[in-house]
């Protein structure tokens, strides 16, 4: 890592403040000709280059055309399914056994997933994301490469040893007591290495006994920063299922309380059939959902209410994640495309900023790491990304054609402003992909491709 | 165009029947080393390879790697909506007023209007779609430019000048006896021409007064080989909406029944909320459904009743729609990968091969231009592109990693092959793009892009 400050100079949007609760205009940040001062991987000035100019007048600038944004975050996605992500014809249940379970078998020889983690963790940064929060296998040496792999490449990445011990292949069943000791050494090792963190990860609960819940719950008291990441009501066969197996239970959100696993620090993705009592709780506990639009139509899980999340009575922290192998992209852009065309069916209407908010301060909040990631505030870690607006013919017809949109009303060069980057980004998210990212800057560097 | 004879060498696919009523393997043509002879635009011959080569061996062949299948047909666009593709924050009327209607009024200007028809037939051949529907505006000038730029590049098109005489901006409304007029110009000047054909395209229901639908009426009776292309209970404001302006009506459909509009040559799009009585009397009709899936969710019209339409008791003719601007892709692919998981969500499957016979044979039969387009028989038009299974990354590690899925248990090479390229069809419907076509033909030609 280059140990000297240097400094990026171009046109720069980002969050300080949540736009479901604030007026968008009070909530995001724009700065048309802007500079970040980047030293040992952080942000250590950011402001427009007419401020901070004349102070670093003497640091190399790389300049940017197009618009400059935190890096994405996404809070869920499963690295052993990318190489099945598009499987066909199935809802949760039946495609979790006719093609993830034979997938991630592949997964017990550390080579293999080497090649997978690698492959996966370079999917990512070409799509923008530089944070994720990640499944893996029942396989510590899949956890292992994949923790090597990010720590390479410098990544925040959160990930835990997938916990499963019934309701699956035998070739996937791990003896919960065996998993709470390689938990316990993956953790020593892994947790706050470097930019990595760890999590503990019971698939969901039709895969885990009683016993091994307990176990996670241990666990957790014995490490209360690490998180849970987990599955929570995605699918309505999975709940009877679920209720089923648990019949003392309330409901599905109160399997993991009752183990203590309901907390600021746990993820659980999905969350499409939650009743009010379940949305009122996880409000109350702190606990984030991780929205996974393209996965939830791709496996016709259910339509996420979005609104009802980021209600002001009960208000949950809410982030996206791709949820590949049952999402269908990398890249939160599709994520937040799907997001929009999820509300529009449910009669709301999801905007960029809130969009744009959702993969980034959103997400940081989501894993309580709003203090070093998710915008340009000073002292954060310098993952960042350029999105260009043009990327395709059609969207720089469509971008060259705006003529004002929804904050014309409002006076001044700065709303005028808003209103057009409002546009490109609205443009971005329903017809954009990797090819809009033009650059992915991990920890201070810019990420390039292998390939 | 060349008058001597060429062929073609590749893997093709197509359909000789419809997947959605009879065995899918039944209804799927593979030639993993197939031979395709074109003249004057023409198929003269198809067959594979070994059978054919002999005779033909002194011809040049043009041989491509990847999947050679028809040309996509669009059954419903909006050419003059390409330019506020994406546009954010409505559902149909509010969103027809505040970005559609605005955008209508700048194909006044003929040159305007060339240059985003000449643009939009480009990004169509770019996505592999050789024929389509499309709609205008009601000026006279814009149908013109249109019909000009498809004789340019030999298209199949079919358009009709934009019939609105109310509830419109008054610069959107035209006076329907001049209307009347101008579009019996049109007819007879392009109907017919080279690969070109006429509709008649009253906006909808709304935007038309019963004089103006009478006089539609009128001119299809005048010239019955002309289509009628609108749109049919896509939103439910609109019908409630066209309910009360057509109150002895009894229903949407009975409006344009009413006024001699509903044939086998009429193409309905949307079609959302259609009641048993209306699929039924579309199915006695032989009118056909441009059913368009990315515009559906983007709107937040809702969710296509698709196992209706293709009901055994009442079958409709069903094909794609783009329907951009309200679309998000002119790319057919992803109104496949849409349909599928609009699909899902309400517990039905679509398979590859259903999908990719609606994109092709499936609309040409809606088009009942099935003698000319949609597969490879012969003496059929030659729109042909060629697919890379492999265009991106992940789809190039997702193919590879594949080893068998829903036809595995038949026995055969044959059915290994459909297996595999039934995969690879999938993985293009969900993760595809433009990336994916390397190569459209039209009328026996390779066009090449202008940029």
């Amino acid at each position: 890592m280059e140990l000297n400050p240097k400094a990026i100079r171009g046109s720069f949007v980002d969050f300080v403040d949540d736009p479901f609760f604030r007026a968008e205009t009070e909530c995001v940040r724009y700065f048309q000709d802007g500079l970040m001062i980047l030293e040992k991987g952080k942000i250590l000035e950011f402001d427009s280059y007419a401020n901070l100019s004349d102070r670093y007048a003497n640091l190399p600038i790389e300049t940017y055309e197009g618009l400059i944004l935190p890096g994405f975050i996404d809070l869920h996605v499963h690295y052993p399914q990318t190489e099945m992500i598009a499987a066909c014809g199935e809802q949760l249940l039946a495609w979790l056994e006719k093609y993830v379970f034979p997938t991630e078998l592949r997964f017990q020889d550390p080579d293999y997933a080497r090649k997978i983690a690698s492959f996966f963790l370079d999917e990512l940064l070409r799509n923008g994301t530089t944070t994720a929060v990640v499944l893996t296998t029942i396989f510590p040496g899949s956890v292992e490469v994949l923790f090597e792999e990010a720590q390479k490449r410098s990544m925040r990445l959160i990930a835990g040893q997938m916990l499963m011990s019934r309701n699956a292949p035998e070739f996937l069943i791990n003896e919960p007591h065996k998993a709470y000791a390689e938990n316990c050494e993956l953790i020593h090792k892994w947790h706050g290495k470097d930019r990595l963190l760890c999590a503990i990860t019971p698939r969901f609960a039709i895969t885990s006994t009683e016993i091994e819940l307990s176990l996670a719950g241990k666990l957790k008291a014995e490490f209360p920063d690490v998180y849970i990441h987990t599955h929570l009501s995605e699918n309505l066969k999975e709940i009877e299922f679920t209720s089923s197996l648990f019949p003392d239970c309330i409901d599905y959100l109160n399997v993991y309380e009752q183990f203590g696993l309901v907390s600021d620090r746990s993820i659980f993705a999905h969350c499409v059939h939650l009743s009010n009592s379940a949305f009122q709780r996880l409000s109350a506990s702190g606990a984030a959902i991780a929205y996974c639009p393209t996965s939830n139509l791709f496996l016709g899980s259910g339509l996420f209410k979005l609104d009802q999340a980021k209600s002001e009575a009960y208000p949950i922290k809410v982030g996206l994640g791709s949820d590949v192998g049952a999402g269908t992209s990398f890249s939160q852009l599709k994520s937040m495309g799907e997001a929009y065309k999820i509300s529009q069916l449910q009669g709301q209407s999801l905007s960029a900023f809130k969009a744009f908010y959702l993969a980034t301060l959103g997400g940081a909040k989501a894993l309580s790491l709003d203090s070093k990631l998710g915008n340009f505030a000073q002292a954060k870690e310098a993952d960042f990304i350029v999105l260009e607006p043009n990327a395709t013919p059609l969207l720089r017809l469509r971008n060259s054609s705006y003529t004002g949109d929804s904050f014309g009303d409002l006076p001044g060069d700065l709303y005028r402003d808003l209103d057009a980057i409002s546009s490109q980004l609205f443009g971005l998210m329903i017809l954009g992909d990797e090819r809009a990212i033009k650059a992915t800057y991990v920890n201070g560097e810019l990420w390039q491709s292998s390939d």
